[in-house]
């Protein structure tokens, strides 16, 4: 078993210009886990209420998710979040946010997840991800980790101490700047890299995403689609594809990361497509490898430096 | 000699975040002409007042720019813009638009013209575009034009005819969506290409360009930079690199235009590095292969889709 995947398991309501979810099952752990377990066995390590619905939890046993770490809290509800997007569907406003079971989340890494090789923080407090860490007997051989800007607003210290700990760093291109205190995502890098991560990857949505590595730089697009019908756990679906395939490879060279960061856009693509998880769900093989064709055509061109 | 040039020469007073400059030399024809005649001899067709200055003629004289086309009005003023940029670079405000010589503009192409190939229309008014289209005696091989959201509100009928007569299409990504009335590039895409043009070509500035062709599209990033110091003529700039590569390589193909937005791209980089043409007038065979490296680097990636 070699994936361990922390994060929030939750229920969200979404909002578009083009149409309005009822409360859905969502959460960072959940689009991961839905999207790395296409490439990899996941430990998951979550925590939520009696009111989460027992055949979701079928539905990822099923996927090869380990359930182990999940603790559940029958008498209490599980995390809400609600929001709107915006018509550009790159802002959004929160309308509700009910923590429930994630205020007094401790995270328990079981045994049986003692030996996995790579470990996926999702968005959570930055001291959370911290515990998790400090419970692996052996250093994993690749930590990843999401953070949001409300961290950087009411717990910088902890995030800090964090940063320290970690390979690879996801964030949006607004996080960046503030984490940096630099509008140029260029020098942005520079700075976040000297804070520990050997690995920065700068999330820009519908522009794509950018992997920043000592003095190289690494751009992947995001596919261009007719429509995004709900970009709410596209980031997560990234981050997802992105460990799934570095899981399942084994590699962790910048070479590999690269390649890791078009599965990311390739899957995250998909979970634009649908309202919650309902497209990562139905995805082929198939699917995914035409996909992956597409972000090839996308961008590959010839050029002859010689004349 | 086979590229004709057309567009505005003119005077800029440009304030960033970062400086300001003097009136300097600016205009999309110029930005064009000086990146363009790095691939080709340029045939340039433009307006200027009296006030313009020799040995700026003079240096595009020895960069192969024929001025036969230039009219020169002794007694009038050349064409004059000042703006100012917003501190994302993206957007800006325009603070002084004095037409001048530009309000009366009729282009005559020289007989000496007749023989060129390929059309680059710059940003102009599109019945002035037309007039250039109706005085070839031989169709170009290939029609490229520039135009902007101004136009899209007070000349939609004229623009919509001009579309009808031009092979490629280059807007920024407002402009796209102006013009189909969509939101989605995707289906914007759908709709411009169906009003005439067989290639469009989006600018998103900073986020790179798209190239849409029948079903296919081609994606090319910006070069992450650490700074941007003034983007005015950047798009125009790229205009020159795109159809300076297709003007030297005479090849028309999809696989040419996907390497031809990659050159426009890396010429459209060195642009923005200093206020107007100054960085694009030093710019060297070398400085180019080595920047068309770094875009090789950027966005080159291993898939493989067999597993």
């Amino acid at each position: 078993m070699s994936l361990i995947v922390v994060g929030s398991m939750a229920f969200d309501a979404i909002e578009t210009p083009f149409g309005k979810s009822d409360k859905i099952v969502g959460g960072a752990a959940t689009y991961i886990a839905w999207c790395a377990s296409n490439f990899t066995a996941v430990n998951q390590i979550s925590v939520i209420g009696g009111d989460f619905p027992q055949e979701e939890l079928d539905a990822l046993t099923a996927r090869g998710v380990s359930l182990d770490g999940v603790e559940i809290k029958k008498d209490e509800k599980s995390f809400f979040w609600s929001g709107r997007y915006h018509m550009d569907m790159n802002s959004r406003d929160t309308l509700v946010t009910e923590l429930n079971v994630l205020e007094h989340f401790k995270p328990i890494v079981p045994d049986s997840y003692q030996d996995s090789e790579f470990l996926m923080l999702g968005n959570l407090t930055p001291s959370v991800q911290m515990s998790v860490i400090d419970q692996m007997k052996v250093r994993p051989k690749l930590i990843v980790m999401d953070t949001m800007n409300l961290w950087m607003d009411i717990a910088m210290d902890d995030l800090k101490e964090l940063l320290k700990k970690v390979d690879v760093l996801m964030v949006n291109d607004s996080e960046a700047r503030q984490l940096s205190g630099d509008f140029s995502l260029v020098r942005a890098a520079k700075t976040i890299l000297g804070m520990g991560p050997k690995y920065l990857i700068i999330k820009k949505g519908e522009h794509g995403a950018l992997l920043f590595h000592e003095g190289k730089v690494f751009f992947a697009p995001a596919l261009p689609l007719e429509e995004v019908f709900d970009p709410t756990g596209a980031g997560d679906t990234f981050a997802g594809g992105f460990i799934g395939h570095i899981a399942k490879t084994k590699d962790i060279s910048f070479e590999n990361m690269k390649t890791a960061i078009i599965v990311g856009s390739a899957m995250a693509s998909f979970c634009v497509e649908k309202f919650g998880t309902e497209r990562l769900r139905e995805v082929t093989k198939a699917d995914m490898d035409e996909r992956l064709k597409e972000f090839v055509q996308l961008v590959n061109f010839d050029i002859d430096l010689s004349e």
